[in-house]
């Protein structure tokens, strides 16, 4: 049995967490690879605390010291990659600037695989890196990117390889999906979960990525990426984060058999791929309404097979390291890997706004009679069909009320709005909330 | 670019299924696997009918004719094994006996991969194939043999590599789901959802194997074998079907905020497997309660990555189709393939009798005062906790009523019943319904 060898730069949470099942599991991983899997270094700027924190012997460690100068570190990290000695990379260090960038291509070009967590450098530095994969025949693992524990990379590189899929709709932030579930089922406004969201340790000390809808921006790039093979940046994806959502919006969900949710969003229409990250209103009906607290859920409609759904953990040291370790397995079970993840010069991305979606529009207005009938007329100019007006749900002298939708694109929504605002200067008395129905 | 040629034994639902998505996907399936997939043959004893049905060329089939005398296609078939003109063959025939044995051997000892959705087959005579496979480095391929599109044997395989399985529950048949969701939902009796799910296709005229929980023990065996790592044959899993299961059980369901589903369950502890397939009444909160009509879902319990959920389609021509394009595509990506699948020596399947589980247990009885203390009684006797018991729920003389207990054992709670029989020989007018809860 040969021996597949592997370095780990960084070892926090995720890395030490990587650092226990290789140890763990050295038999069973074995079986799997047929290849005696070994942990050789691992580069950690404080050996001793990861040492005592993850229960790691120090002979692991380069330097065999308490402590490493970034410099001392930067020397270790360039002894991995030119060694002989080490087959497979693991990069837990995170950060998506030139030097991370550069470290991956470095890695690969000198022939080593890459297995890596970060979502952030791959969804915004990506394509470089696909391709020095590619040239160099390297498997790029980086299951571990995306929701955590689920499988949803492999899945769809491995298990839909012989289907086309049209659409990929999901809840791929556990924080924001989190505070959500607190204010639906705990009643809390969006402050006291987010606290409350920090303190159970299910919301990072500064949670904007989390909260303003960027983190599952770069896992929806990602699975763009792989599941129609287009490049596309942030700047191309239409987000709306959670921060704006108020507990009355909660309130009107649930009048509608709805639950509000974070919801990443990619649909291939006609040549098109229309992406977005926004609350959106789901319908009970839909499996993704039932999905609570920090857990992550990913459902994708294929042409031949389907509606899939899958759900797990998205996030968390052993259920990270558990991805990232199955990609080891899988880098050193398949010796000739064909790391090419296709293109699509054909489909383009297109702004979300020009996809139809029924919407739910809530206005905040005097309570004045007639108010009705004057944005919805301007509603009904714009050539979309209203569903339902709800009632008033404000008791003060403000009136707040909801429009539903039929499918309409948001620029009809907006102009709608533009001419509401247009006509009747005074009639609005916030800017009105518009939120997209996921059945 | 190499060519991947293929050869599909059989071209009724599923194989003609496979055939369409290999003509449809070429230039797809080409760029994910860098190698241009062939199809080169087809065997099929009805020619016309099957290219009529699924709009295949009939050069494709062998013989070009409109029928195949059975020993023809068995030439054919021989043709296709000594073939050095084939890589990979797909078996559709289906059927588990010795010559479809022999038939997968051949294939394998002749240097082909193999792709088969044929679960009786794998899960009765499993072994010998597998050992085949891997004595001559070839791919077996056979996502579609379990759960039809959920990907849950390469998720096994290749995303829980780097965790360990502690259990699995899961259901894995659609017929008996529908026929369940049916009684639930709509109200019907056991024969009325039966014969609806016939008129609607979801069932087969004969569907003794759907209906006697055999073919979802046919799925679970060979995810034991998987996950596990060891042989079992249908006779050591204790399974019941649902052709027992009345709209009463469904009513007592729903007072306890439970579905009853056909539950495939396997669990690991202390070095043993406990396994079954039977009714279970799934707790509410449990996400298999709400999986309706013919859909499968499968949770599988990793020691390091948590619970996860696959859901999807359990069977359909083109969801199963795609999941064996999958398989192919898989087998001529990695060109080095590592077939093996590892087996456990220390570890052994247990009768699920002596697995605890909260049972709940019907009794129809004479309506006379005293029959409850005696029969709660006599559990206790048994050292069974009892968590309540319910209210009669006949109008008539004869009384019914359910016990549910806290964890215990099936060999407790039929110790019980046979002392409740040999102490008060006529209180029992009818053997007692014994359901496990899922929580």
């Amino acid at each position: 049995m040969k021996d597949f060898k592997i370095a780990i730069l960084g070892c926090g949470t995720v890395g030490g967490g990587v650092a226990r099942i290789l140890l763990d599991l050295q038999s069973e991983l074995a079986g799997r690879s047929s290849q005696k899997i070994l942990l050789v270094k691992i580069i950690e700027l404080l050996p001793k605390k990861a040492s005592d924190r993850f229960g790691i012997p120090m002979k692991f460690f380069a330097g065999g010291k308490d402590k490493l100068s970034i410099s001392e570190a930067n020397r270790f990290i360039d002894e991995v990659i030119e060694s002989d000695n080490i087959d497979l990379v693991v990069e837990t260090i995170g950060g998506s600037n030139d030097y991370i960038e550069q470290l991956a291509i470095r890695i690969l070009d000198a022939g080593k695989h890459l297995v890596t967590a970060n979502k952030a450098l791959l969804a915004e530095r990506g394509s470089e890196i696909f391709i020095a994969a590619e040239r160099n025949k390297r498997f790029i693992g980086f299951e571990a990117a995306v929701c955590g524990a689920i499988p949803i990379i492999k899945t769809i590189r491995e298990s839909f390889s012989g289907d086309k899929i049209q659409s990929i709709s999901g809840i791929m932030n556990g924080t924001s999906n989190y505070i959500l579930s607190m204010m639906q089922n705990e009643g809390m406004e969006f402050k006291e979960a987010l606290g409350l969201a920090q303190s159970n340790g299910f919301a990072e000390a500064d949670p904007t990525l989390d909260i303003n809808g960027y983190d599952a921006g770069h896992k929806l790039a990602i699975l763009i990426k792989l599941a129609f093979g287009i490049d596309v940046s942030l700047g191309d994806i239409p987000i709306v984060g959670i921060e704006h959502i108020e507990k009355e919006d909660i309130d009107f969900g649930n009048e509608i058999d709805s639950k509000i949710k974070l919801i990443c969003f990619a649909k291939k229409t006609n040549g098109k791929i229309y992406a977005t990250v926004c609350p959106m209103m789901v319908k009970n009906s839909n499996f993704l309404s039932g999905v609570n607290g920090a857990t992550n859920a990913v459902k994708v409609t294929n042409t031949y097979g389907g509606k899939h759904i899958l759900v797990g953990a998205g996030a968390g040291s052993s259920e990270t390291a558990s991805s990232i370790v199955a990609d080891i397995v899988f880098a050193a079970k398949y010796a000739d890997i064909r790391s090419r993840i296709t293109s699509s010069a054909n489909l383009e991305l297109t702004d979300a706004k020009h996809f139809d979606f029924p919407y739910i529009v809530t206005f905040e207005t005097n309570d004045i009679p007639g108010t009705t009938g004057k944005i919805t007329t301007c509603i009904g100019h714009q050539n979309i069909n209203i569903d339902t007006v709800s009632h008033n749900r404000h008791k003060t002298d403000r009136a707040t009320f909801s429009v539903a939708t039929m499918p309409c694109t948001l620029k009809q929504i907006e102009d709608a709005i533009y001419e509401i605002k247009k006509t009747y200067p005074d009639i609005l008395l916030s800017a009105p909330k518009i939120i997209p129905i996921l059945y």
